[in-house]
């Protein structure tokens, strides 16, 4: 059973977990311990527990993890077996790098289209097969491909009222690449995607890892 | 006194604990508990201690910190007082996008700088006063221009070519937008911008957000 209210910093390691888990050879190492997956990511192995008793209970004292089962059991509770269909609203420079990104786990997500307000946009080409729509019909392209998430890359000025328009429709969530804060209804859940964050970490490694060569 | 070696997560907490001094109102809440600030962070109150314990000895037990004095404290830590000289290298989408992003606090990132090696982007004007400049040209500009970090926005296929080129610059580190791992000698700092990890955050959400509404 996975517990309600599971603390942010839980979430975002979780994927640490799975993608520390991807790398583990199991011929040679098919369990692993609580204590042996913090060190692999700089963590102490009571974080780990602790994290882990969020997503229910599993592994034996003692033993371990069998890591195949791990991995596949944390897959599942974070949504990466099952496929997210993904729409680009606002094909700007960042709406088109978004498009063209190849850092989207094929299985997981699947851009089924992409949305402008710029008439000199519409109907114009990107990638096989893919056109750029209105954004006026997004609700009846949302129904009929079954859009669960928006990416808003449309400029701050636009965003709000482009959230107005998207949240009509049955959509799941939004990853707000704007810099604005968007509002939504309470059951759509909104990210904000903030590269800033990559930036201040990269800073603060070269600060500290300086004094620490 | 600062410690080497601090995990991964508790620089990424640092911002949170940043951004998070930043939200309060200093003329209503002139001190904080470690209680206070892990109660608005979704954390537990032992692990912010254990975070404040890599960065020195500061506040006093049972009194809390000053907010302004902590804040101020936690932003030099992090190297938000000092500006960094920023250049995009690879003037695509991405680059484009990168450039024209307005999330970038201005006090803290200057874009300096904009490189490519198509001759048919090198000298076009972007911006107020920017031109495209040709990668060749790098480690002039770096030195004049004192770059510290490089953005690199180039395609996969092309990013440990480019990475070679402008590691032989003063440089200090690297956010890596590509999708490749690039290598780096052992003094110049690589972080991967990976926006797959808001998307992750947001699916997250999505799926446990629904069942404890």
């Amino acid at each position: 059973m996975i517990k309600c209210n599971i603390p942010k910093p839980t979430v975002k390691r979780l994927f640490l977990y799975i993608r520390c888990l991807r790398r583990v050879d199991v011929s040679i190492h098919p369990t692993i311990s609580s204590k042996e997956l913090a060190d692999r990511l700089s963590l102490n192995a009571n974080q780990v527990r602790k994290d882990f008793s969020y997503f229910g209970k599993f592994g034996k004292r003692g033993v371990g993890y069998r890591v195949t089962k791990l991995r596949k059991y944390l897959e599942k509770i974070a949504g990466i077996t099952t496929t997210w269909n993904l729409a680009i609203v606002g094909m700007g420079n960042l709406g088109k790098a978004i498009f063209h990104y190849k850092g989207l786990e094929k299985s997981s997500f699947k851009i089924v289209a992409a949305f402008d307000k710029d008439h000199r946009k519409i109907g114009k080409k990107i990638g096989k097969g893919f056109e750029i729509m209105d954004i006026k019909d997004f609700s009846s392209v949302a129904r009929k491909q079954k859009i669960d998430i928006v990416l808003l890359s449309v400029p701050a000025s636009a965003a709000q009222e482009v959230t107005d328009i998207v949240v009509k429709s049955k959509i799941k969530g939004i990853l707000n690449f704007s810099t604005i804060h968007v509002k939504t209804p309470e059951d759509i859940s909104v990210e904000d995607a903030d590269f800033s964050i990559f930036l201040r970490a990269l800073i603060f490694s070269i600060m500290y890892q300086e004094q620490c060569l």
